[in-house]
């Protein structure tokens, strides 16, 4: 509910038969995946030796039109909705990002965050290197492009990239004739392949698929490269560390409960989770409500399995979009209330477990507890489906510095008392690892933990 | 879920003290009100003789910004939501319509639709009159203009203007130093009145008075005049046919589910339908799932009812907004999957009990049914919670002609087979007089009955 | 030089075999006439029953592009430009205005202004009319659809609106299938009629059937009516009083120098003012220059009577135009800089007639003769080809109210020490009269003399 | 008159005392340069450790607006105005390119072409560069950062840079605290050096300088650098080559005529060479007029000498710009019938001498000897004032390959007969050398001698 800052979303089509509308395609893909990112969008095609791009600021929906989509002709394709987790808000940071280079063009679409951003960028700076834009991204792509003049093969460049690149990306490449796909080794961001027909297509997130009606075919494993061509699907595994660590908030709050990820269904992990916390925390309650729409699967499991009856109480204005203009300091807690809406006749003198996600500041939080007693809550019972977030996130996730994470700072009592709400309880960690996502394994739980990935976050910046 | 074109909102408001930021909070409430019309939005603001806007195609989160709102300065308000009843989809359509009259400047906002427009407008014709718009609007103010300079005060002229519009309207107007609202005799449309601190406000929702932390008071009543200025709100009462007839569709479908309308919520109202349509049409089943944003309350109801629990099986991606570009044939079932996702989680190897709260044309309704089974539902049982719509309307609601209205064509055994679900039941018109709404009763409910309000309906086009 | 605020020109074409491209057609010819007006810009085509069209602040350039043309399809179209004379300059005033009244629709462009303005719209407010616009265009509008509903014949209809409308006005309107225009009995403001090959076209000044390659046939007399229908050009001659009175500024500054007005060359009688003021006024001196672009003939016809060689000593800076951000008041004679420059080289040393075409508020005046003294000129001898500007102007010139004008205030030898030159002549009244323009007579010269045309001015406001 | 392809205009402004308005002073000062581009243009500003600039496709008073200029806060600022002679005509090619690099931000704007981009961008290339931009200058960036990052000094990087860059080209370059202008070793585009008050500006021609009140100090001279900042001025002058070789176009019809280049009066040179060309093409002739703005200076030279009146016989549209909608084949010489008209009153019956500065291809001229003749001129007799265009340039000129030019492939009189003209003169190689500019050698005559320059046309692709 509380707006964590979301990443990115990437997303890469290769038409086989050359007899697919792909730049729609993409268009209709970034929609699914727009909840990953909402504040810049673009589309690149290649067609032949050109690559030809649009992106500008702005939602999938404000970004394109018609003339555009027709103006973007090509066989292969790639896309990227983006929220700026390095570099500045602007246009030159939009992504994907099209560059001249030795063999041709290429075109880079990135969902991640290095962590030696700032050691690469020095030694290019020494290098007498120059970037119109300020992103890790710019990086990655001149790294790219100095790998393949120095490599024997693609798959050899990306290989050799990669070994420098520290953190987290799933990337999307379009170089002449290839469509390219590679995650870090750690699998910190999701990345799936899928098919249409006899065309490959790969998305951060499977929910993409069904929206262009593509078939999910698996995830791209952690340090898989993909190479899709004329001869057909290549995959190389490079080397990947001991165990895989992908961030457990793409479970938590990024995804979109349709998704699959890593074998997991989203909703599946997140009424998992809503249900486990039902049996460590419960209360005698008349109504349960979930914060739309990430907490909506959490709190149908809290009502299933405590037996209290769901309700739609809490209501989301769904034109609230990015453009949305500050209220003035008169105005202050309007953004909220523009944002959420009580739904008096169903909390009107009930007691109310309230579920959401995560906490990060507690300011919306202490907002919507007060909203549901304006509202005729008797009690409202705060119950989080994820532990308290305790540490920052170095890999795409804006979860500002600790300082600000208001459970790095205070008990679970204090932040009740802050919040207002009656009782507060939160997901504990083994309860965590129980859900789906627990059992499978392979998480960075870093911000609940502080077990910053070995060999990775050693470069925390 | 299938898209009945959604009308107009407005909104108003008189700052008593003089010291809020008036064109602010219409901009908020016009968020409140953003799902009652997407095609253009406008503000008009009074500030001494003075009347300025700013109107445009687009959401209120697209048309606004800062330097506009700013540039709106003034001590009463109005805005709008649109989409196009009457008149074609274009900016000279859009509102309010500010005007230079006799006595100064004054701006209009509208909701409804009059019946009798074809005869005004040719009686405005012959006496030589000209539109810039082809709306009723425009004719509603060249009356309220008339009315004026043949009338010895505002109310007379309103009441005079009322007595020869037949239709549907609930409006705010801006004159000098005065707001002004009023509602059809019929009470077709909703207007309600609430208090902002001591500053009073008008609006087609109630939502909208929560938005901006205004207080509810009461809806205005059918055939009521309100006029705010400086010696405070002034009520007068104009002769009203024998019973009312607020529009049904209020209730199923267009207000948004935490507004009261005429003393009923919205949400109970679809709640309880829900729950009547369970004891109506009971189904053996694993789940009971509804369509978003509208049917979710009555899918709430029937779980409820029935005992069988409820799930999120069907979500809705909340950036699919107005400028969606339409797919190609060959992606032709693209646009439902874009809007609309089946959790196949949730579903898989379940009996479904679908909710929607009406169903149009029935292309939209047999996708998702579809979708459903792709998902791997078993069964797929549709209710709805409202009877089937056999009539056209002519105030306001583009339901187009009835021929393309399945329930006037198909039998409900028919229409099952065409949406491809196991069981279709509707509720019935005994059932809905059963719910808060019908126990209210003042309803408009031809399209259901064809029994359109003598006095009015008679003028239909 | 010094900014008369310009007022507007329009154009109208029937093409007679429906196969030209009507609306690029009026564009180019608005490209034309864009001297007489950069506020704004419009096109409407009438095409079977609908009038369509598209208009916007701002040049002809910058306000069309190739789709708008495109979807301006029709077989009459009519333009104009605008520089406001009055009403706000916003898009609501600008022209073409497109109305629907009892007979289809109508558009109407006007180059004029009316002295009853006031008397006028008093008229239609006690009546009950409302405007979305203020200017007195929209009020003509009303008139002739109110004229229309109640005579015989559209010719009827025009000449009965003509009778109450006083000032000036030329004007061309399109009604279902018929090119209309017409032109003030006194003639304030010219229009003239050619033929591109069988299709009759209308046009403020003759340089716009140049430009699309049309041949001028004749001008528009004062009075005269012209409907242009399938059935070829039909004339209507309305009564006229005694003289005509064509603005004198016309010939002095408005007009385009390759451009006939009522049978008189611009170019022609603007060079033999030239040559009258050297008989008036001449002095020993070595180079004779004029105010681009309108006092370029005067100064050539300067320089051939005196025999003092003529130079471009003064050049303009092409591509300053309409949305020129004026400088703070830390470079406050920038404006004036940016927009001309002294070319030393022609002028180090020599003794200079600088010749221009009329002196209104002296401003720019003074620092041009300072910029030709910082270039060398040893002698600043300023010419004026036009008597001094004493009186206001009531007919769409904003020549501002008289206290404005320096030579409603000043003597000769006031206006001469305040901009600095080293002697200042104005062709005399009588000067003017021996011109081709005085010749031909039937001028409007109120703004030298204060002799407003009886009948007309008696209603100024 | 035909449109030979400008190519850049840049200046720049470093503010001694931190109290100008130094983005106003650059916009100001494009106006006066954008003769020189008219396709894109952009400004930078530095200030601390951030530069920020705006740039975009169309005219200055196009692209910027208040508020932009506004947040264009700065104590140096930079502007280039362009027309595309290498690169694609998009944004990203639109200058200045601003730039991380390792020292902090980088701000560049380029008049000219280098020769040999192929060879550099090879290297660059094979060194894994890559490049968003195409053009010629994205090379110079990167070469100024690897040049930065390996030199003392940034006088040193810069003459090491200047090394390898082979071609022509005048430079502005903002770092950090500084402002830097330096211009090739031939001197083949002009740059010249002003102050404001005590603030230094650098200016691809003067004109700009009387603009914004600022004084010409001089021009910067061939292989010349310079470095103004906190120390004030700082010159550092390169080897160059035996002779400079100034483009000889930038006096015969780039400059705008109120400049001085190299110590030449660009009006004086014009004038000169129409001086010796009526020596050496007299003819009996009643008037001699000149293709406005260029050719303006060299009929008033031809007729002061032939003692034949000079008339403007031609005028130019000054609203035609560069979003000109190109007429359909129905009106396929309306193009330059908008562009230019022939004032018939002046021309009628007579015998033109008509002077333009250049033929390119003759498409152009012959449409206007066409309308000089349809406007009644007896004869017209065509020169030219400066020698046929033989040859290709190399150098930032866009008078594409030899094959187009008329003059490498015709005689004189196939010209003259190609053209329609009675007689037609070019000015003698001889008579070029007679004039200021021939006397002040130093030149670039390529195109009228194909003797590129050595050292350096070598490389021409």
């Amino acid at each position: 509910m509380e707006e964590l800052k979301e990443e990115c979303g990437v997303f890469g089509i290769y038409d086989n038969n050359n007899n697919l509308d792909v730049a729609r395609l993409v268009y209709f893909s970034l929609y699914a995946l727009q909840h990953r990112g909402q504040e810049s969008c673009g589309i690149a095609v290649s067609s032949n030796k050109e690559i030809t791009g649009y992106k500008n600021m702005g939602l999938v929906s404000e970004v394109f039109n018609n003339n555009i989509l027709n103006s973007l002709q090509g066989r292969q394709g790639i896309g990227q909705v983006r929220y700026s987790t390095t570099g500045a808000s602007n246009i030159n940071n939009a992504q994907p990002i099209i560059v001249h280079y030795r063999d041709g063009m290429m075109a880079v679409a990135h969902n991640g965050n290095l962590v030696n951003t700032n050691e690469l960028r020095k030694q290019m700076y020494d290098n007498g290197d120059v970037f119109i834009s300020g992103t890790d991204t710019a990086l990655i792509v001149k790294l790219l492009a100095q790998k393949i003049v120095t490599s024997a093969s693609i798959e050899e460049a990306v290989e050799k990239a990669m070994a420098v690149m520290k953190g987290s990306y799933a990337m999307v490449v379009l170089l002449e004739g290839k469509l390219l796909a590679f995650r870090d080794p750690w699998g910190l961001r999701p990345l799936c392949l899928g098919k249409l027909r006899d065309s490959y297509v790969i998305s951060s997130e499977s929910c993409a698929f069904s929206t262009i009606g593509a078939t999910f075919i698996r995830d791209i494993a952690p340090g898989e490269i993909i190479i899709v061509d004329e001869q057909g699907l290549h995959s190389y595994q490079t080397k990947t560390p001991e165990r895989s660590a992908i961030c457990v908030f793409e479970y938590v709050y990024f995804a979109r409960q349709d998704s699959y990820i890593d074998g997991v269904s989203v909703h599946a992990a997140r009424l998992e989770a809503g249900r486990i916390l039902a049996k460590e925390h419960p209360v005698e309650a008349d109504l349960v409500i979930g914060a739309p729409d990430s907490a909506i699967s959490g709190a149908i499991g809290y009502a299933r399995e405590s037996g209290i009856p769901y309700g739609p109480g809490l209501i989301r204005n769904r034109y609230v979009g990015r453009t949305f203009i500050q209220p003035t300091q008169e105005l202050r807690d309007a953004a909220v209330r523009i944002k959420f809406s009580a739904l008096q006749n169903e909390i009107e003198g009930k007691r109310v477990v309230m579920l959401d996600d995560s906490i990060v500041r507690g300011t919306t939080t202490r907002i919507i507890v007060q909203m549901l007693k304006n509202a005729g809550a008797k009690e409202v019972h705060m119950r989080i489906s994820s532990p308290p977030i305790k540490y920052s996130c170095y890999y795409g996730i804006d979860t500002s510095t600790s300082s600000q994470l208001i459970a790095s700072k205070l008990s679970v009592e204090e932040i009740r008392k802050m919040i207002g709400a009656d009782t507060l309880g939160y997901l504990s960690l083994e309860g965590l690892l129980k859900t789906p996502v627990g059992i499978k394994g392979g998480l960075c739980d870093a911000c609940f933990t502080g077990n910053y990935c070995a060999g990775c976050c050693k470069q925390k910046p």
